[in-house]
């Protein structure tokens, strides 16, 4: 209720800033028995981390995930699972020039005006750094949903600036994104000139936005609630509180409100697997708030990164007019490395939603009384 | 935790189904001594009604709000405010075609699946009418808003369909947006164009969508919380919770992406009224979660309405291909009266956050350690 | 969040002060298809309603429970149900003379502290009339309870000012209770003593307490989550919430800690119907928080009705000592009235943790993997 | 929502078994800007400590508190606090006895029960070990407590088995309490009787329990809220949540039942200091569930310790009748460690009540209206 939680059943809280003894995050809920698979939560991390390659940050972060909690001979105990993530590498006094002075479209200004105190040796609790923690939990819910059934999330990087990827929703796979990690766009041509794009960002001291698509498969219908919690809501809040989030759509998105109302429909057609389908999936798999067994798509809007590094106006913290020039390891383009990071929320935002879901109604759900 | 309240201190649950005996909201929570002005609660539900042109669904709905509990000679006792919105004019008859047929990309597939059980007799909880709760609760916290400063949130319609307004978010009024309400648009030439595309969609038994702007000025700096509940994000999920919304912006939004950092950022400025202010808002007035003292400004994407009134392939309950001939009466386009609940989902994300942050900071709050 | 909410999955929401329009409640998260007993829910409100006798107070509510929402022909639909009762027979004028005296041991003065403002007219919301709602959204809980097992939960008074009765909590029946419902004590002889207790206080002006004891029957072992949400932490939350509720014991309470641990252990025993058993059960049926399948037991202390018909001293709101004499309708002994009470707040607790359980571990739950 | 998380503002998560690699807790919502005192967090945990005395068990725990984030330059940031404390000293070979049978009156069974899983290796989440993690959290907010006012939370040992301490709650001190830290009975006489009755118990492989009391000075009148948050519930909640307890009371509790009103009411005064006062409490500090201004006084019932170090009857994980005969390092009494627990457990919910209540009321809250 403060802040840093998320989840009814499957409830997460994270902590930590980028500098300081360490992040992480506790799992609550958790169903117990759970082999846990701690190699592919540190696999979910590596893909987060910083430095995988030249067009991305060269910070060595080396996260290593350690398990407190929850876990006993390799199962989850169903009680918190503890996941700490110690900082290393730490260096403040590279960010001691921003101490009185606020970073453009960063997070410097507004930490002073919630809090009255800033964490100024890096981002603090701002940091895109704080995603680990949600990155390891994600990782958690996948596994939990492939236990559930044969759950699939997938991400990619769909838009840098101007350059457009052409993926499939339907077919695309993790293997195809990960090909080409350095960009995770599974569209080649695209993937060569999103790179370029990045490289020519990085030369200019610039930096580049972007779109990630991500597609769940395998969700039953009936995941969702009405009203408030509404499937695509906590998608939405899960999604635009990721770092540098400012658009989230589901389906056919702002793009879907040229068309009109009969060519949007997706009309419902019998089907030998889950007994009812779309003939199309404008919905994004989900209707009323509520899964309709369809694939989930969703898609993120990431601005460009705000750490460029050119002579910027801004104001110090007294309020008078000075200039800021960031210099340190960031990077140009966030895309990439938000794609593990998009999968984890849409993950947590399942999981929960499936948890509440068989709580409400119980095991096997119940066949509509009309069926 | 269930789907139908929001908020943590400021905390609205609604109820009722389109048909059945009302709906309503217990708003808890509401600051205490405020001379309610119950007036205005009604006004607002007057402007999301139903009938209220040629151009909108012409029922006659006549919501009267009534207060159950919470007030005491006109004020609220901080104690649950009960408003109750009593159902009449139902004629559950002319949903009765839909009993054993789902309407595609309505919720009646998705209600079944989760449910077991679905209120056929009008859509139920997915009904639009369901918004007159959230109407009347956000009635209320606009004016707790407006009783902690000068707060202003105003919304209008951008666009509908491809025609879209030319309207500058620093200085639209709420009385240019109601000088129209057929369309809530304060372009008069948008206007115009709008009206004619919403009754060219009626003529042809089609529907439209569009887009709807928001924007809400006088909020401190300082409203937000990092991490889950950020500022953005809350907004996000009460905006994709509306009724069809598929998608969601804060700021720049999908465009911003297009931009590179260096034209994307918003430098900082001297300001002698807040001190610290932006020289550019393309973070729409929500920088790390937490609001930055500029206008808050989001847009939400409403797909164009589902029923058509044409023959459309579906499925019966039994899962088998069919058609479906919707009738009754339903608005071609939703939007004009969507600006009144785009503006309630709003001011009560508003007012929550603020109670949030005077819990935890005390007021007035902390000037920061450094200024 | 906000004070007038309680459980997770299956969430009440309740409103309403003792004078103005009504009171109710909200029932969120019910499972979905139950066809639910409204006669059954009426005739909890009966046994908690005054006026059922000579020695409790003589007014005729007559509460009726209307039901706005969340059921369709019959059935739970999973939506919220609102509960809503109608108050009549006001007389504020009655409470005029309390309008700025404060009486004694009621919550004159902590509304006033707590709100700066209180519903005088009437004991606002901290009236007991507020508990029907809780009764109404028991009852409803009790049925749902019903519907997962042969759950049956009992309560009866067990003490009265100093008259004591021995009643065998593994045997009492419902029957038994309302064999006698002017003081709902099982046990004739004490029943009778009980009775003349309360006529005697009733003459004198005074006013008595007393424990009344539930227990709750079949109840599967695994309910409850350890550390903060422990089951016997929510039922103690729940009874404690309870109007004039001073103490609250789970099984052996404070008497057990007179014995010694080799006394107090519950030997557990193979168990033909449940597997396993405890031979005692002074745990009350939790163990670290969880249920263990055998009965649940708990005790609460009511503390003698504050409204005594004396003049008593007390200060006015000014803060200058003056006195106060209650008059008016009020009863000299709640107990009897509890009953229903303390039995709503034990169901309402029990079906939330079963959902919650049900939602963690899916249905059946899991077999111990060493069993 | 999952069992191991309190509080709506200053909300506290705790995770960790008793062995494994770690436990703490992670609090949300601190205040920002405090200079938070850690020698005064790791004594509360000192006070805690296994092996502190002949009488209590000989573990040397030696917890250190680690935090990991919330901290800057010493001062809380807003943002959560992260309280590690690691294991050592594990010996889970001494628990192998237990892996496959029921130890009676622990929570073996119903973890079982509960997951089907259980961490046998020691008491894991059952385990006393887990309150550090509370005693930790609580040190934190009784520094906020004191931050926002002279607030003095106090508990003692007031009863072991059958020996009964006098002690005044309106003068107890904390070093009354502490100069005796073996017992932690400010009543020298009660202390010396309570110490031979805990090594009694000790020699003949036996245990005791008791019950401890505990104050809480100097806060302000309005603190709680009605219904079912109300401050004597969460109170009630959060003692009753603590291992062992088996009861609770406020004010004059089970005790209190057996006076008539006229005895019991607490007659208001005016009162130079705080406007208006009692001059009695039998209130126990709470009206209607808010505060009134006077002393919060509450007791909790600690059951006998569940390990006696004699054979026992039971069954094995298979349901067999067999028979236990626990050994290891176990304290013949908790109620001396029990004392800072009580502590945080009182501190923890008042802290979270002051923030809930400025959220809604602000700072400084409203006079009333009539005053």
């Amino acid at each position: 209720m403060s802040g840093s939680s998320t989840g009814v059943l499957f409830r997460v809280t994270t902590f930590g800033e980028s500098h300081g003894g360490g992040l992480g995050a506790v799992v609550e809920g958790c169903p117990p028995g759970l082999l846990l698979d701690l190699d592919a939560v540190q696999a979910e991390l590596e893909r987060r981390r910083p430095g995988q390659s030249a067009i991305v940050t060269q910070r060595k972060e080396g996260d290593r995930v350690e398990v407190l909690s929850g876990l006993f001979e390799g199962r989850t105990l169903g009680t918190p699972l503890a996941l700490v993530i110690r900082n290393k590498d730490a260096k403040p006094d590279s960010y001691r020039p921003f101490k009185d002075r606020y970073r453009p479209s960063h997070a410097d200004f507004t930490y002073d005006a919630r809090y009255g105190i800033r964490a100024w040796a890096g981002g603090g609790r701002a940091s895109a750094r704080e995603t680990a923690a949600r990155v390891a939990a994600g990782a958690v819910a996948r596994q939990v949903l492939q236990s559930l059934g044969a759950v699939e999330v997938v991400a990619w990087v769909d838009r840098v600036a101007d350059v457009d990827a052409s993926v499939d929703p339907a077919t695309v796979t993790a293997e195809a994104v990960e090909a080409y990690p350095l960009v995770r766009c599974p569209d080649p041509d695209a993937a060569a000139a999103m790179e370029a794009r990045i490289r020519a960002a990085r030369k200019a001291g610039d930096t580049v936005g972007g779109v990630v698509r991500c597609v769940a498969r395998g969700i039953p219908a009936g995941l969702g609630a009405p009203v408030f919690d509404k499937l695509d809501g906590d998608l939405a809040k899960a999604l635009m509180s990721l770092p540098a989030a400012k658009g989230v759509e589901i389906g056919s998105g702002f793009a879907g409100t040229r068309l009109t109302g009969l060519a949007h429909n997706d009309p419902f057609v019998p089907d030998v697997e889950r007994g009812v389908a779309t003939a199309t999936n404008r919905s994004g798999g989900v209707q009323g708030g509520i899964s309709n067994g369809m694939p989930i798509e969703v898609a993120v809007a990431f601005k460009p990164v705000a750490t460029v590094f050119r002579e910027q106006d801004t104001v110090d913290t007294a309020g008078k007019a000075t200039t800021v020039t960031p210099r340190g390891r960031h990077d140009p383009c966030v895309l990439p490395r938000a794609v593990p990071i998009v999968e984890a929320a849409v993950c947590l935002t399942l999981v929960d939603h499936w948890l509440r879901w068989r709580g409400q109604v119980g095991e096997p759900p119940p066949v509509p009384l009309l069926g």
